[in-house]
């Protein structure tokens, strides 16, 4: 299928999802280079009369204006991890296309693509964001940049990211915190280590803390959540003859959406309170995200996509959304156990799948 | 002083003590650069009648064969740590000579030295070591190389190491243990945490039995020495997202004479028995010696030196000694909490003063 999207031919919607999912695939759009296509994407939705199609650097928002009663966005990032000999696309006998983007999303992406094309008429005002550098540092983030100068273009009673989620709804998406805690001592020559006092050994309860910690598992919209502190790094030492005077445990708290991140914080100064820890840095926080399974476009989703919904233990994208009050869920047609990986694929029948789901909640 | 001793000059071991040792001084003698000053030091040696000088590298090995019942060791190392902006030597108003190696330990050096050439009709047959690269790795040491290459040199019944010691006798040495303890784990995602095992949290048995820990404190020869059982390193971690599979904790173990390397290695073992090691490496075994001062030549000694003898809670070449059925002890002029630094000195007065206390044992 690598001869159906050459560089320099126009993107083609008239095509199924399997063939445009391919054509995506074969037009390499790896971090940092998304340019052409975030181009061929805007070009082809300005071919579309029902649609309105704002750019923001490699973003393309595209907005139908029906004046339903809600508005829904469908979101995915068009860039890809860097290509491990594995583009052009291939698709095998049994159905599954191979390929670098397959799965995480290309695949979503032509899930999009094919209804901002062929529903021109959706029961709810519907809002495709087609965004750049998902896969790299957060604040290259093209949602985020989008949110922060155009939150307007983002405004929506439900989203669904199409990140790959085997054509299973994920929803909402738990929050992370990541502290550095530090010990303290007094160096001395290890020959004389009653001189001084041992930062390493002084972590001791901390880690002591950490493995006897039982984490909560709220039940949140139907969903089970799991929580999660870890330590994920630790480091101490000065010399193989030195008494260190200092040690760091780096703990990682990944914590369901029924708390904020001020919540989740003092839970975590709470738990280490009376480890002896020194100094208490935050390095990272990033709030979770609410299934917002209740709200009525979501239940009207969940019932036109069938199965069960289940939580995303991860942080995703979603919590962008939640951030700016708009529930969201994650569903796309591919396995998210082979994203990145140098055999990432997808069954093309999910592709189709997906795209039938999503119509038939857009038209019912 | 820095006029006395040109390069280029001989060694004249006819000045005194303090003279010799700022002579000394001003003829630098880096690690790996000891090869002019060995080179002088022999010079010197062969123009006694006394002694019969031996020669391994830039180690220089002297003694006197008069038949004596027993025979003493004085030996030092003639290299010094990198010079700090701090030769050539300089002696202050109050007979404070200043400059690199004036404490570790050409003072020491020249205090040999001194004894050499003045007492040609010993009380107990003499054995001058001389030796190189003792500031590097262990396996340069040029001590250790004469103790492989000839051992029958070093054949003695009591030796007496010039390294400083403030004028004081320091008994023997305590050994050190290196261990390198690891514990395993599964990885997985940190978001989802249950699906593996955390290594970090598994090292929690290790710092509690740590921070436990009640090191012995062993009298030996009326000698207290001190142990420590200490963690010098900790290191785990592979990403901050990741669940770690692996820790090290490094521990540093400082036992007295009293127990040998094997005595030493089974209690670190049975310490850490039920911790939940997963690998125990041993990456540094170094026996300690023990003071030997019940022997009749160290009980000579201390009465001819006075004061009172200290344990020695670090590793030194005193072990060396041990390790060849040799008790030792360090006994040098200067103040030991000065050695390696960029004021590193010595009080002239205590370069007289051990001189003297020798020469005293030795013709008494």
């Amino acid at each position: 299928m690598a001869d159906i999207a050459p560089l320099d031919a126009p993107l083609d919607l008239t095509q199924d999802g399997p063939t445009l999912t391919a054509a995506l695939v074969d037009f390499p759009s790896v971090s940092g280079t998304e340019k052409p296509l975030a181009d061929a994407i805007e070009q082809a939705l300005r071919l579309l009369p029902h649609l309105t199609v704002d750019r923001f650097g490699n973003n393309v928002v595209a907005r139908t204006h029906l004046g339903r009663a809600e508005r829904v966005v469908l979101a995915g990032h068009i860039d890809t991890v860097p290509i491990a000999d594995n583009v052009p696309s291939r698709l095998d006998e049994n159905g599954v296309l191979w390929g670098c983007g397959t799965c995480d999303m290309k695949s979503g992406v032509a899930v999009q693509l094919r209804i901002a094309a062929t529903v021109p008429e959706p029961n709810r005002d519907l809002t495709f964001v087609f965004y750049d550098n998902e896969e790299v540092a957060a604040d290259l983030n093209g949602l985020g940049k989008v949110a922060e100068a155009h939150p307007d273009w983002l405004k929506a009673d439900f989203a669904v990211l199409l990140e790959p989620s085997d054509a299973q709804v994920e929803g909402g998406c738990q929050g992370t915190l990541r502290v550095h805690l530090r010990t303290e001592g007094e160096r001395a020559h290890s020959a004389r280590s009653w001189m001084g006092s041992n930062a390493i050994h002084a972590a001791a309860p901390i880690l002591a803390r950490l493995a006897a910690y039982e984490p909560r598992r709220p039940v949140i919209d139907g969903l089970e959540y799991h929580e999660g502190l870890n330590a994920v790094r630790i480091e101490g030492g000065v010399a193989n003859n030195v008494i260190p005077d200092a040690c760091t445990v780096v703990v990682n708290y990944r914590y369901a959406p029924d708390r904020s991140p001020a919540e989740a914080e003092a839970h975590v100064r709470e738990v280490f309170a009376d480890c002896g820890v020194a100094e208490f840095v935050i390095d990272d926080q990033s709030g979770g995200a609410l299934p917002g399974l209740s709200h009525p476009a979501a239940a009207a989703f969940m019932k036109a996509v069938g199965g069960t919904a289940h939580p995303k233990f991860g942080w995703t994208d979603v919590a962008r959304f939640s951030a700016l009050g708009v529930p969201a869920v994650n569903y796309g047609p591919a396995d998210p156990l082979y994203a990145h990986k140098r055999d990432e694929h997808v069954r093309v029948e999910r592709i189709s799948h997906c795209e039938a789901r999503l119509r038939d909640w857009l038209t019912a």
